[in-house]
């Protein structure tokens, strides 16, 4: 690796996720630097470069990729507008990190994909960063290893303190347990086959309106089930769990038990109140992988078919959710660039 | 009580579930006796006689029911027997323990029901010896206290090392979610209305043909879901767990972390092998309830409205099995006596 | 075993421990009857034995040793009448469960033993009733199968919330401790050699002059050591704990994780809050071994021996807590009857 | 902070510790560039020094600290050198990062501290890298808080699967329990001031002549009790583990459950085999926060008095394992320069 010639990295997008992506690369991964913070809101890009040593400021993605010192684009902005900004990264035949969803349905992402097919060459990683988890990713050697046989079932917990205001009924299956849906993919090297939402009454802790809890169960073409308890407002904490049932064995991920107290009748833990405390290493990790696939000029990660996939299955799972039953997931036939 | 006369009772049914009610009547619980052995097989009731002092001998259960110092029943003979030996019991009007199921299906339930109904007052409890459990006792103590919020859903694990021989994939619903239906409805208090069925690929430790595992979902007249892993060839353990999840906090049990080992790279610990071990103190803490509930002239446990109940919903299952996916329960109104 | 004659118990001392083992032969132990109570105040004595059919009451322990239906004793008077309670049994060849400790002191420890020598026979088991909790039984077997090679090192907690207004620095060794000094030699098979106490500074939870904690370290004449940390004001729950380091694994037990809530950013579970909870089945099964044991006319649990041997080291112990230091044991020859 | 003008380091020692800096400053941290790896073996250090982009090579480390483009040194050689290296840095006032032990004994230490205050200002930082291990800081925090009281005692774990062929048994002492030594002096903020030595028959699984495990019990000027128990023949796994007891409550790290499996019976999961799974992010934090706060001129970690305190402490532990018992420890007053 050349230290002398860090990666140039526009990231567009300067909300919570994008300058939380600037401050890794500034500070925490070697071997790439910022060069461009892009946002509509130039005072808001502004305020997220500064302090970045020799980082330039734009309201336009395709003007920041077209700098000369820019090599690769992460894009953090909201799903909506991840479309332009690839099809603008495929111009200049840039690398790009786009954070999940890929885009916001899968008609869309066909589209994407079907234009990195006319590049001939993979460019996108998306941001399914719990493929870089440790937990996920013991979980998922020991899966491969064989050693436990066949996976039969997934149990998955999908729990939040509380969802944002905007939060809507649908969002619990297209922005929570679309992480599961690439979860589940990753770790049982399926592809999932239909969506059954069932719907138990609301908690009161829920806002007015929203269904939540939900409770998922995903079908694939290996014959395992992936269930999923998505439930954002819980109260207690932000939790992560995953449970695989084997022929041979389980196994469990996302009890985090590092710090055993005990006071006043109660033994136990803390319990994480936000992603950034569960997650915080998986992002390292992952933005230091890409990195290090990026300067070798390979895509390691989870690409556009991954994006598309866990939008097909979205939409489907919408309509289950919607009718509180089954909906089939039509996937298209997988392109080669993608096997 | 009265120490001097110790209530006698009948046990019809020498199998290995009549040998052990024998055993505990006899060697654990204070205040009864066996009073007579009931089988179709003289020398098989003979040999779990053996050695209990002034046990009569019989193979019909109205002769025993008939005798001066039979003052209770208990029936743990195969389900199909199970209507005649209460109709009986009904006859001599006397209190009986009658092991799951109450009876194979809704229809002959129902019929029982009537009977005790015309009988004008509660005379049976059901085996359904979880409620016992000290495990499952502080889960529902909880949850009835309210401390949690209303429950949402329950998670249940019911896996089993292997299935003996006879098991059929009918069998996962009728004797083993058995149990989960009587959990759910006694740990939330409320009836269960519809039972869906997913089917994973078989897994291919269990015998050719079985279903195994599989994956139920019930929903309940409360609003809560209760959905079960049951896996009646694991291979691992037996195993009995169940997470509520509520509108303020999850409670789980059946863990059991009594002895935790560190050996060559591994910590842990045993994993029961059958349910003689992970119940075992169910079974006396039930029998001694009913010997003193009894004693006292009452019905405290489970009844016949609850192996009634039991019934409709594993018919209902069954049917969900062989469809792949959904069906209703049908109650009939709950009787006065039974509310 | 004959039902129509049970054992017929005199139970010295009708305080808290005298009463629950009232309670536990009248309600729960199969075989066994209260024939007396025993209490220097007969308005206590009567109180305990209202309600037990038969039972009669009385003052002097002689007086009732000598009655007909008297066919064994429990002494759960206060440690100082101990000797003279065991030695009037022994004048009537009575068997005796003997509450911990046998008597206060090494020498008065001698005196019975030299009388049950005399006798001729074993007739006392002493109430070190550890050795009947499920948990410590699995670990004694697993310590005694060889599996994790010689046990090196056993770390020991004992802990409480609070203790009583009677409590001295001394009594943490010889009223608490003295239940980790029998655990350790029953466990590891050694007999006790020395014992270290250090004091650090105490907690401001415990009362004025209290020395609380503790920390205790037992070197035994197999060479393994025994650490006990304990502390009697800790205000947040019962806990009894230990962890055994073998040459080739550890195992562990004590951490009780039957019921695990999470709440409000919290997981976890409750602490036992007095030994009542913790060790309540150890008493159950305490004394329907002694009581089977006694029918057959055998002492199958700890006796005289053990006893005297918890008395001598406890002694030491208190010596090593007045110098802040070590100090050895001293123990007479192992009696032909004890070996 | 200048990314064009990252830190030049000059890595002394290129040993299995030296190699993994030289990486971790290589390709993991950002801010810092590996100047000049230094080895008496020439060929060692050019070995490891390979394919890092524009980096020198030394035997000698006077020659390298004196280049241009090295502005701090990572001492990694063997403890004897220290003092040699750490008198050369001082002379070229380079800030230092030196592996524990700072020296190998408190005189020499002695002399290290008295030159770093003849320089007049903090240049070191001593690799006592548990103070950035995320569970041990979680601890310290929830220490420092207050909310549990003050600690009493802490109980600690130092196991490793099995020993190197030149480990002796003070090096269990002088360089296992120092990490405990430090860990103890940072989490409760005392100065130790005593310790105890018990030394159980060594395992049959340690190398013939090694005192191997040892009890270990610290004494403190804050009153709190630190014990230790050292087993670097465990078999097992690698394993550190750390339970503070307060007034009000008790803490725990080091169980590490992240990964749960159930196979065959038994349930639970890996132990580490080696400090480097368990630690790796611990020497990531150690070396961020030490390029950092050197980029900004200052010492934010462990120093020289935590060097010489620790040396003095194993020194004082060595002659206590000696003979058996215990040994005080004498420290010089502390200077002002480390206040």
């Amino acid at each position: 690796m050349n230290r002398r010639a860090p990666l140039g990295v526009a990231v567009v997008g300067a909300g919570r996720m994008g300058a939380d992506h600037v401050r890794r690369i500034d500070r925490v991964i070697d071997g790439a630097r910022v060069a461009a913070v892009v946002d509509v809101d130039a005072e808001r890009a502004g305020a997220v470069a500064a302090g970045v040593d020799g980082c330039a400021v734009h309201t336009d993605p395709a003007a920041a990729m077209a700098a000369a010192d820019v090599d690769a684009v992460i894009v953090a902005s909201p799903g909506p507008a991840h479309e332009a900004a690839l099809l603008t990264a495929f111009e200049h035949d840039l690398p790009v990190l786009c954070e999940k969803p890929l885009t916001p349905d899968a008609a869309s992402a066909l589209r994407v994909m079907e234009a990195e097919q006319a590049l001939g060459h993979r460019r996108v990683q998306v941001g399914f960063m719990r493929r870089y988890d440790a937990e996920y990713a013991r979980l998922r050697a020991l899966l491969s290893s064989g050693r436990l046989g066949r996976p039969l079932m997934l149990h998955n917990r999908h729990r939040n303190v509380a969802s944002p205001p905007f939060f809507t009924s649908s969002m619990l299956i297209s922005d929570s347990v679309a992480h599961e849906v690439d979860a589940t993919r990753w770790l049982l090297g399926h592809e999932i086959t239909a969506v059954t939402v069932l719907r138990p009454t609301p908690s009161s802790g829920a806002p007015e309106g929203l269904r939540d809890p939900q409770f998922v169960v995903l079908e694939t073409d290996g014959g395992a089930l992936s269930d999923v308890e998505v439930f954002v407002n819980c109260g207690f904490g932000y939790q992560v769990q995953a449970e695989a049932v084997c022929e041979r064995g389980t196994a469990r991920i996302g009890d985090g038990h590092a710090l055993v107290t005990q006071t006043a009748g109660h033994w136990g833990g803390a319990i994480a109140q936000d992603w950034t405390e569960r997650f915080d290493q998986a992002y390292d990790a992952e933005l230091r992988a890409w990195v290090e696939a990026t300067r070798r000029g390979e895509v390691t990660g989870p690409g556009t078919w991954d994006g598309y996939a866990a939008a097909a299955v979205c939409e489907a799972g919408v309509r289950a959710l919607e009718n509180g039953g089954r909906a089939e997931v039509d996937l298209v036939e997988k392109p080669a660039l993608y096997r």
